[in-house]
């Protein structure tokens, strides 16, 4: 009896993503571990009693329209903060091309299912955000990637995968998750002009873009791209960029919000998809996220994020040249300028599965690297995530893995 | 440079609803127009302090973990709430078996995506909610359909349909949308019956089943197939049917709270369908949710929803007797023992297209029937909505509505 579903599933389910990874991150939900797996951010800073009495003043001023059903596109004095906000980042867009969405992830949902058709290419950066890799796969999209280094994709590589025929190219230009690694300001400016050679379009996916702890900020792929072909001039956006940004990082992502800036054409499309997915986003939950932010709060909290998170980012750093083996032994870290992560190498040979396995038993938990490629490549590598933890468990928990990673180096001296 | 994206556009997109029906429908935002159009509860009930109180509480007493990412499979004192509520219907499940879902839409969604390979056959009675025809559309569904009567969907067809081989069936046997009719106790087992003898598992769609206004409760499907297979001897909840639900019409739709129950191997899929799609919903709704509902406030709440819409639906049958042409001229409607809305059925020859333009004109609006029929036809049809309009409003948009089919009956005789 209870296989009698079985047979019934669909073929795209059987790419569904493997959950072994996943049983084992189970483990690191042990109250008593050190988890640098998850990308979450830090509770303490979550804006509590703003968010409490936007709520009680949207459901005491508004109450009846909170609660009903409203328009797919999104609560419309929402989109406009949107558009307030990112014009100051030089996205000069209106509400028209903007749409809320349920997280990113919904976002990257929706794009797959109005974009790909089964077969299509996604080009990625290798590795690439898992979820992405998760939505493109449901609507049976293969892959090509681009490999990258400490300044982003390899643009002279980008030029041969785009004559292969994307369908699309999916890229995190600032603080990538998972490596942490940002795009230069050089390559930025290369990818946009590719991308309109080959006529190939540009999904960029930008939740950390207001997370920078060092530098200045570099300008995102969509305004470049909008320079380049000077497409305001008629008034209208329309560009080879489909942008998303989220309120996740900088407000809470218990509250699933986030957004899609797009040509209309292409907003209208998403909209058809949305509305056969979920018809629209929690009407309370927008105008909550409208009422804390419309005074100009999140700009002040951001600041505050950005104190916290760069004391961690930098914490760890520390630790991990203190507790990690050699960097003469093959064991390579990136320092980010911004975001959640950063993301370590081991040498070839070490599978950091196995790595994990070990470090659960010492209490410590971090992501494997491998399911971030899709090619199935970087066995080797791991993500760590330093905005949910305490500096004392950074130290701490760096110091465990980087007995058990030292443990393993020299029980396998061929690896090196 | 408009149209650089026209190419680009999946092919299921294609297949997505013609927006010339949402296009009329716009017309009838106008403050001044009578809507009987939308599937809207009426706001005056939403328990606005309750979630008021309730939203205070959870963000007081939990506020990290409310503003915190959770898991994909919901809430779990939600889901455990909700078991304890479906155990009074007869639906006796664990937590295990209940997933969480933004509306009863995404519900929709994700069947689709877990069970519906490209041009697998889906069966529904005639009409049928067009939210299911989008969302399964999008998985390049084709649709066969089974006609209805007042006694639901005619299960002497069912079975000619059944032997053409659907991927599954997909029936709302309470006060269905948009006809309003309910599915008898016979054709009940009779669905269930023969979906186990061709093995064809039963989408169980149940918005309104607590919004009963006379006659008694009638099992659902998933509790007379349960009893069929007496599935539940080895203390494991299997069967043939997915069973879904929702706190739309009981709370508030804005809050885009819904639930699927089904076997835990089925669960398991759309949860990993779900994390590619939005990774989970909103925590702080969930957990406002179960704080409103956990005291039994929502039992007293329907009582009174109950109360105020079976007053408005008696209205609207009492309005569409005194304000219609006689049924002798080929003019009928549903009398709906429950849910939103019942169901017009004009001579054939009438284009209910044509009656909106004519109603909009008269500020008074409705759904055309049309787009429910996945065949086409139906064109002689409209969905009329009572739970969204004060008493008043009803004598007054049926009196209107009953001029304007009047007079395009008397001067189209040829269709009678």
């Amino acid at each position: 009896m209870s296989t009698r579903w079985d047979h019934r599933f669909a073929q795209r389910t059987q790419r569904m993503t493997s959950s072994a990874i996943r049983e084992l991150l189970k483990l690191t939900a042990q109250p008593d571990i050190i988890s640098f797996a998850g990308g979450l951010p830090g509770p303490a800073l979550f804006p509590i009693e703003e968010v409490r009495e936007a709520a009680d003043t949207v459901l005491q001023q508004h109450g009846r329209k909170a609660l009903q059903y409203s328009t797919t596109e999104g609560y419309p004095p929402l989109r406009a903060m949107i558009c307030r906000h990112m014009a100051r980042y030089g996205i000069v867009v209106d509400i028209n091309n903007v749409l809320i969405t349920s997280g990113s992830q919904q976002a990257l949902d929706l794009i797959g299912k109005v974009l790909i058709n089964p077969g299509d290419k996604v080009l990625t950066e290798n590795p690439t955000y898992l979820g992405a890799l998760q939505a493109f796969t449901m609507y049976s999209a293969d892959f090509i990637t681009v490999p990258m280094d400490d300044d982003g994709l390899l643009v002279d590589k980008l030029e041969e995968a785009l004559r292969s025929g994307p369908k699309f190219m999916y890229l995190l230009p600032n603080f990538q998750n998972p490596t942490g690694v940002t795009m230069s300001v050089e390559r930025r400016r290369e990818v946009i002009r590719l991308a309109d050679h080959y006529g190939i379009p540009i999904i960029e996916d930008d939740p950390y873009g207001q997370l920078r702890y060092e530098g200045d900020h570099l300008e995102s792929l969509v305004v470049g791209d909008a320079r380049w072909r000077d497409c305001h001039t008629h008034g209208k956006f329309t560009g080879n960029v489909i942008y998303l940004s989220t309120f996740s990082k900088t407000l809470a992502p218990g509250l699933r919000m986030a957004w899609v800036v797009a040509p209309e054409e292409v907003i209208h499309r998403l909209v058809q998809a949305k509305q056969g997915t979920d018809l629209q986003c929690s009407t309370f939950d927008q105008m909550v996220t409208y009422e804390v932010g419309r005074g100009g709060f999140l700009d002040r909290h951001v600041h505050r994020i950005r104190e916290v998170y760069g004391q961690q980012r930098l914490r760890m750093i520390q630790a991990l040249e203190k507790a990690f083996p050699d960097p003469s032994l093959g064991v390579r870290w990136t320092r980010p300028e911004g975001g959640l992560f950063l993301w370590v190498t081991l040498p070839e040979g070490i599978d950091t599965g196995e790595v994990l396995l070990e470090a659960v038993k010492e209490k410590v938990a971090f992501v494997p690297g491998a399911p971030f490629h899709p090619g199935g490549d970087g066995r080797n590598t791991m993500r760590l995530n330093f905005s949910n933890a305490t500096t004392e468990q950074i130290d701490e928990g760096i110091e465990r893995l980087g007995r058990v990673v030292t443990g393993l180096l020299e029980r396998k001296p061929t690896a090196v």
